[in-house]
């Protein structure tokens, strides 16, 4: 509302503007113009150097991208400024140019994907379009360009309608068009051009040394990772989600006791509260770099074939959460001073609600962080769910006669949402358990990692199906060992809970 | 959590299916493979064809736009096939070819973008490379290479860089890409290709050849406007939300009387009540639109500088609604038979809420659909408002002696978040509000666009700023005449809402 009052205001404050102006002529107009130019240009010039600065400091893998750029094209220039290369290839050490331009990308995935695509299109649409030429020379000089144009058409129009399936245009669009690319200009310039196949041939070659160039440059200097990328970005997402439970619960149950103190933190923490509004807009950005991530070889922590996919399930997960914060992000503004001996009366589960579920989800983060088994998170999470039965406890225990259902309202809301976003966490505590499997991130428990007499650690392995019990049809599967019964209640709750068929099968 | 069952149980299934594979040998594993293999390119065949014709019935533009790229192919190559065009460009109608598969895309605000884009660098990019040529030409043969080298290396470096830039990336990526391209092709070529000018000239002469060809064909075989797109989605996503505020009154609030049959019709409704996913990540696509559709000239209804930022601000508030309906849908799925006495008790002024924001919302969305005033929605808005009021009553009335708290949170929390929703609605109502203005949709009242004796149309007017009253110094501004009883608190409550400073000039 305020922000619409006050864009209503600033278009009006416009139109006054522009009435003033109009009454001053065009003259003093452009007079006015160029009196403010050396200003508006040494503004401009500002603004350019503080967002250069802002954009270096903020990834500084930026201005190294940009060098790179400058490395690999410098690199294949020697193609032409060195006599020898000069004389094998001639002016085809153009599309070495040319490739490194287009090819070069961020992040290793994509200039990989890219850099492939156009390899393969290149060679496939090269030797297809080598055909198409014979097979018009067959129709004489007069079909010739007719046949030429047909197929010409006929393909650059498939071409484009595969473009649009989805799977084609997240992976291989790029290919695609390369592929009408060579395809067209092989085959319409074969017409002119005799060698046709010499031609092709030098093409492909330098083709190959000026994608052979950015991959090489990519992946040797400072390597930038999607796959990494994404890893971290999800993890990051998930450690905001924490960050503004966290800040919620004292925000809007604060402790009686210290109200004063507390009211002025949070002042300070309102912009903590808005960073989980990028996670609601990450869809596209995970998805992109899980699409470059598969291109990507084993690098650091992360194998080939990683499971990249499992971040994006992750990833509906956190957003889904965060839909619900932003629910939640309504209610904060409301009045806190009402109906205070109710906020009071649910304010310790609701409170123990959001830290709980805080905790989990910075447990989650920084398993996913360091690649160690998400336990950590599950006490947490188990936590958040006695919470809500607390809740429910306190909810039947209060006495409701003279209370004023208007105000209580905003406030069961709240409590409501809160018990939604704990189910949400349990959820991408799941996803994030079956990430750890899958990936197979280290046990945090190191010493309980083979011994038989440490069923946790088993059990966890069994989940994980790195060992195949009862169905290989031998009898050393795992036996419930019943002598450290700390563990297990908590564990074999778990593992009925994550997988009740196996758990069947067990039993 | 049935979906991490059940995700959880086919990896289960998989393991032990790679079990028995194991079992079974490589040799065996290669015979299944072969023998599957017919079956195998059966399925992806008839999945493929399934495809096309689902993308081609979906949007039939597609087809055409693969038709139409095929042409503009087509005619480019006529600069090959034609003997007097072919002894005037040569080799360089190679560049007409490329330059029609790299710019040609779906609407014609991307071909445009594009197509400029790569004029203007190529232009601006063609005309520096040949001063750095002359310039490295001053260094001597040895200095020569060197010199162009580093130009070449800081140029590439520094373009790159300032692809990084939002705003840069957003508009003129292909810009910088094209302009650091042809820099180095001309200086680095340049270096060993005498006739430098001549080379530039021909070259540019054919890339405008192509771009023209691509723009011209875009814009006059069938037009896709990117414009019109993001008119239209705007307006189905708002229609998208409208549907599933119908749907879910009668789905959380059913009749009382007609509770069979409710419960039988809703099964089918399920479906409608999913529609609003979609608007919950149209963010990027909105974007792009907005940033395609300010590069057409005026078509149809829109004209040029067409007021597409405000369809972006429209957008955020739909969002924002989303998230909420998204939070509301957690709901749906809980006992509805859960305490309802307290649900009959609050379910008409609930209902009369989720009902008129709904009709808001539809007539929104017609009202853009149309381009005609949204005026009609306002009555809509107001009552939903007074559906809020009527709610509060309920509550205050409501008596709480007996009733179970417990039960009552989710439901209590159903109005809460459907009042946010209702104030969502009510921005929606403002933003296009300031849309109409922007755009200067339609009055729907025809009678009432002058005639002094109608104060609802000009005080409309006055407020979307068209008469600029008092400021211009002459005594002929609107005088509020109060014979028309009905219309003028409304209005008046309406203005000093939406522009409180102007209202207060007025006065």
């Amino acid at each position: 509302m305020q922000s619409s009052f006050s864009s209503t205001n600033s278009i009006i404050a416009m139109e006054i503007e522009s009435t003033t102006q109009e009454k001053a002529g065009p003259l003093a107009l452009a007079w006015d113009w160029v009196k403010s130019l050396p200003l508006n240009f040494k503004n401009i010039a500002v603004n350019l150097v503080r967002t250069t600065k802002k954009l270096g400091q903020d990834d500084p893998r930026r201005i190294m991208h940009s060098l790179k750029v400058g490395l690999s094209l410098t690199l294949v220039s020697l193609l032409y400024y060195w006599r020898p290369l000069y004389n094998g290839f001639g002016v085809s050490g153009m599309w070495a140019v040319l490739t490194v331009i287009v090819v070069f990308e961020f992040t290793v995935g994509a200039t990989l994907s890219k850099g492939l695509n156009r390899a393969c299109a290149t060679l496939s649409a090269g030797a297809l379009g080598c055909g198409a030429h014979h097979l018009a020379r067959l129709f004489g000089e007069k079909g010739e360009p007719i046949v030429l144009g047909l197929l010409v058409f006929l393909l650059a129009a498939a071409s484009s309608f595969t473009r649009f399936i989805p799977r084609i245009k997240a992976r291989y669009d790029y290919g695609v068009l390369i592929f009408i690319l060579t395809f067209s200009l092989v085959s319409v310039t074969g017409y002119r051009v005799g060698k046709i196949l010499e031609l092709a041939n030098e093409r492909l070659t330098t083709i190959g040394i000026g994608g052979a160039t950015c991959i090489i440059v990519s992946i040797c200097v400072c390597p930038v990772w999607a796959g990494e990328d994404l890893h971290k970005l999800v993890a990051s997402n998930i450690e905001k989600l924490a960050s503004y439970l966290e800040g919620f619960g004292g925000e809007y149950f604060p402790d009686p006791e210290d109200h004063e103190g507390n009211v002025m933190a949070s002042k300070g923490d309102k912009a903590l509260l808005q960073g989980y509004k990028s996670v609601l807009n990450s869809k596209n950005t995970e998805e992109s770099l899980a699409n470059f991530a598969r291109w990507e070889p084993g690098h650091g922590r992360f194998h080939f074939r990683h499971p990249w996919k499992q971040y994006l399930k992750i990833g509906v997960l956190a957003r889904q959460c965060a839909y619900r914060i932003d629910a939640l992000n309504g209610n904060i503004n409301s009045d806190l001073q009402a109906a205070m001996e109710f906020r009071n009366k649910i304010r310790k589960p609701s409170k123990k609600m959001c830290s709980e579920a805080s905790k989990a989800l910075k447990a989650l983060a920084l398993s996913i962080k360091t690649m160690t088994d998400p336990s950590a998170a599950k006490s947490h999470v188990e936590n958040s769910k006695t919470a809500i039965d607390e809740l429910k406890l306190v909810l039947k225990a209060v006495s409701l006669e003279n209370a004023d259902l208007l105000a209580i309202v905003p406030i069961a809301s709240v409590a409501s949402i809160l018990t939604e976003i704990t189910k949400c966490v349990e959820n991408i505590y799941e996803s994030v358990h079956e990430l750890s499997c899958l990936a197979e991130f280290k046990s945090t428990s190191v010493e309980s990692t083979v011994s038989p007499e440490k069923p946790q650690a088993q059990l966890l392995v069994l989940h994980c199906g790195s060992i195949k019990p009862v169905l290989d049809g031998d009898n050393d599967h795992v036996i419930i060992t019943v002598h450290e019964t700390r563990n297990i209640p908590y564990k074999l709750n778990f593992l009925s809970h994550q997988s009740p068929g196996n758990h069947d099968l067990e039993v």
